[in-house]
């Protein structure tokens, strides 16, 4: 194991060190941030405790060097892009640094007060952007739980299609609509078809729905034409968070033949701030998705032993959501879900090598979703869609409110964690979104 | 009508005034070119005949002024983002003031030596460029003879879903593997379903085809949550070019449920180079298609008088091939179809509405696609899907050889044209792209 996931590991900034931070020592996720009130670009930081450590100050007072360096010049951009191109072996060293920078017991104990000066921001004075530009979002479906799920609402008697377990079904999603969390959704509107009249008509969306989801950052690009082999894909992956692909249900159902899912869920598409690198999720990964025996086995483009081995992620997602009436009353969001990744069909590595098995080039920066990411049981259901069963079973609220699909002021906040035997748990934060009224009401 | 559309117009430029050009004085359409062997950053040009005239270095010497000036300054950029972003007036105010200067009885004929000497180029030594960094790419599906089509194959009891003449049906395609014309296209491989045996295989794809489209730049953005209403739709449209989507057809019909295309598409997307702005198309608006009686109108948000009187444009496009075995023969490219932008269903203002309805953001530099152009005889298909029946009617080329779908070494040309009465014809120019073998042959 990495000398950065030592379980021991303890940080000079105190808010690191309290059980239950997202964000110990043995995280150091990456982000981009701005200080309130003051008029300057974007910076990178790193999360520890409640504090961002500013990467470009601290290089500034000369505490980085090697291939560190190198990173850490990268990080002189207002998005995490350069650093995303780097070699993974220089992103590593830097990590290493800030690592070594923010342990208790580190060296260069002579330099703290200047850093605590010059490069550490408390988040709360902080404003958080888009983790990169984003050149291409693709959106997944790989959680045969939220697939046949779907799918068993709209063809009961075959609820997965033929190409499911072969292919990890994906399309590409609109990157110009993704937001910071934080950011307000406004409720979209769009053409519906109401079957009953079987009239077509044009308003506000009334089935509004959030779904839960991990984001990979991609690092390393590839070259058109040149896939990534599955071997090599996980040196593409700079790192993970959360997304919430908002959906307007009835404007999908009645929109997505031929061609797919498309206004119905490019008017917001929210993205955590904090990017928990690879090396970070090391003690969490894996075994696959084990397949039962009776499912085709993956073409060799997409299995490896390595990807078997430990394609996947011990990372537990949560969804809360408090209503605008809860959050007068002050009662505390409520858990709808709670899901585990190593349910997913497909694993990240997957994902790489397929979308790129044609030649398709990945940049650095670009963003895959993964798709809901729903369990088995009816309380790991990754959407309101799902857990409503299309609204035919109205979940309630500890304040008597029922919700089939989302109301206007409902705030919706995904959580994940990575926890496993032997390793200290590290967190993807929040990333949460308040349902604004449609703009032009009718 | 605008002055830079006086068929009278001849210019000093002797090759603009020779017939046939897509380039002659009328058109000034925008692109970025780089000079072949000469290390510097691509720049903006304007096709006039055979040169391109280097806005930059025209500037240079002085020639523009007024509110041309800050357009002739947005050009000092490698690609035409800034330019699209820029208020539509100031582009003109640009056109109309290279329109005067390349006029022969226009001001400033001392300028003309200096102006050949340092800003005009030959085409034959420039290299083209992908016009602006494209932040996302939308394909619309806007034929109906080519929806129509596709569906007979696929449902012949049913061949146009119902969604069809309400929604401008259109997905997210795939931004990085744009490429411009010119570019070779390497046959991808992937995954296909052989229904005879029931077994999934990877592969180079053995059903690759073209797509003749129209694509649309996008000129000012509109922020998220703000719809572009129909009417002000045109005024962030910059201009058109041709777009051929290759597809890889047996992959396609094997991934694309439920989600819509993906790996079928995103192996090469080819753009044409140069730019026809709205302003030089203004002559060939014309009605929008013209619905049968049956049909519903379209929804309020999509209908505008204005719309409907001119969203139509007078393009004729052609698709040509070459196979490798005629380009040895010297063979000149075959026609495969023609076929007219006025039978699309759905216009291009009719699009951008649309897409901005649910609120989703375009940025300057988007790509909008118009999905294949088919019209409704056999000889106006736009793609070899609907030209060879899905491969069951072959094409019998000049040299005797047959083609179901794209053969390894085969080029395909894309062309265009504007043509009404009492207008200058111009042209899109050509869209090129030759087929080179999979990379890894089996």
């Amino acid at each position: 194991m990495n000398e950065t996931h030592r379980t021991d590991l303890r940080s000079w900034v105190e808010s690191a060190n309290q059980p239950g931070t997202p964000f110990p020592i043995q995280n150091l996720p990456f982000g981009v941030f701005g200080r309130r009130g003051v008029e300057d670009l974007p910076r990178v930081g790193v999360a520890i405790g409640d504090q961002i450590l500013d990467v470009s100050e601290a290089n500034g007072l000369g505490v980085f060097t090697g291939a560190a360096l190198d990173a850490a010049y990268a990080c002189e951009h207002p998005g995490l892009n350069p650093l995303m191109a780097s070699d993974p072996e220089e992103v590593s060293a830097l990590r290493a640094q800030i690592s070594a920078l923010l342990r208790d017991d580190g060296p260069m104990a002579d330099r703290r007060p200047r850093l605590r000066e010059v490069a550490l921001i408390p988040m709360r004075d902080a404003e958080l952007f888009l983790p990169a530009d984003v050149g291409d979002y693709t959106d997944f479906y790989a959680s045969i739980h939220h697939a046949t799920n779907v799918g068993r609402m709209f063809r009961p008697d075959n609820p997965l299609l033929p190409n499911y377990k072969h292919v990890p079904i994906g399309y590409h999603g609109r990157a110009s609509s993704l937001v910071i969390a934080g950011s307000p959704v406004i409720r979209p509107h769009g053409q519906t078809y109401d079957q009953k009249t079987a009239t077509v008509s044009f308003g506000p969306c009334r089935m509004l729905d959030y779904e839960c989801e991990v984001g990979a950052f991609v690092g390393p690009g590839n070259e058109l034409g040149e896939p990534i082999p599955i071997g090599q894909a996980e040196r593409h992956l700079f790192g993970i968070c959360l997304v919430n692909d908002w959906s307007a249900r009835d404007i999908q159902s009645w929109e997505y033949q031929p061609l797919g899912p498309f206004l119905a869920k490019s008017f917001a598409t929210s993205v955590s701030p904090w990017v928990v690198t690879a090396e970070a999720l090391e003690p969490f990964r894996i075994p696959a998705y084990k397949r039962p025996d009776e499912d085709p086995q993956p073409q060799p483009y997409l299995d490896s032993p390595v990807e078997r081995e430990r394609g996947g992620i011990a990372l537990t997602l949560e969804v809360l959501l408090a209503s605008a009436a809860m959050r007068e009353q002050e009662i505390a969001p409520v858990r709808l879900s709670r899901a585990s990744f190593r349910d997913m069909y497909w694993t990240l590595g997957q994902m790489i090598a397929h979308h790129t098995s044609n030649g398709c080039n990945l940049r650095p920066g670009d963003l895959l979703a993964s798709g809901t990411v729903s369990g088995s049981e009816p309380d790991s259901r990754g959407c309101l869609l799902e857990l409503t069963w299309r609204g035919r079973e109205p979940l309630t609220l500890p304040t008597g409110e029922t919700r089939n699909f989302l109301e206007d002021g409902d705030e919706v906040v995904l959580r994940g964690w990575c926890d496993t035997d032997g390793a200290a748990p590290i967190g993807l934060g929040d990333c949460s979104g308040v349902v604004l009224p449609a703009l032009h009401p009718e």
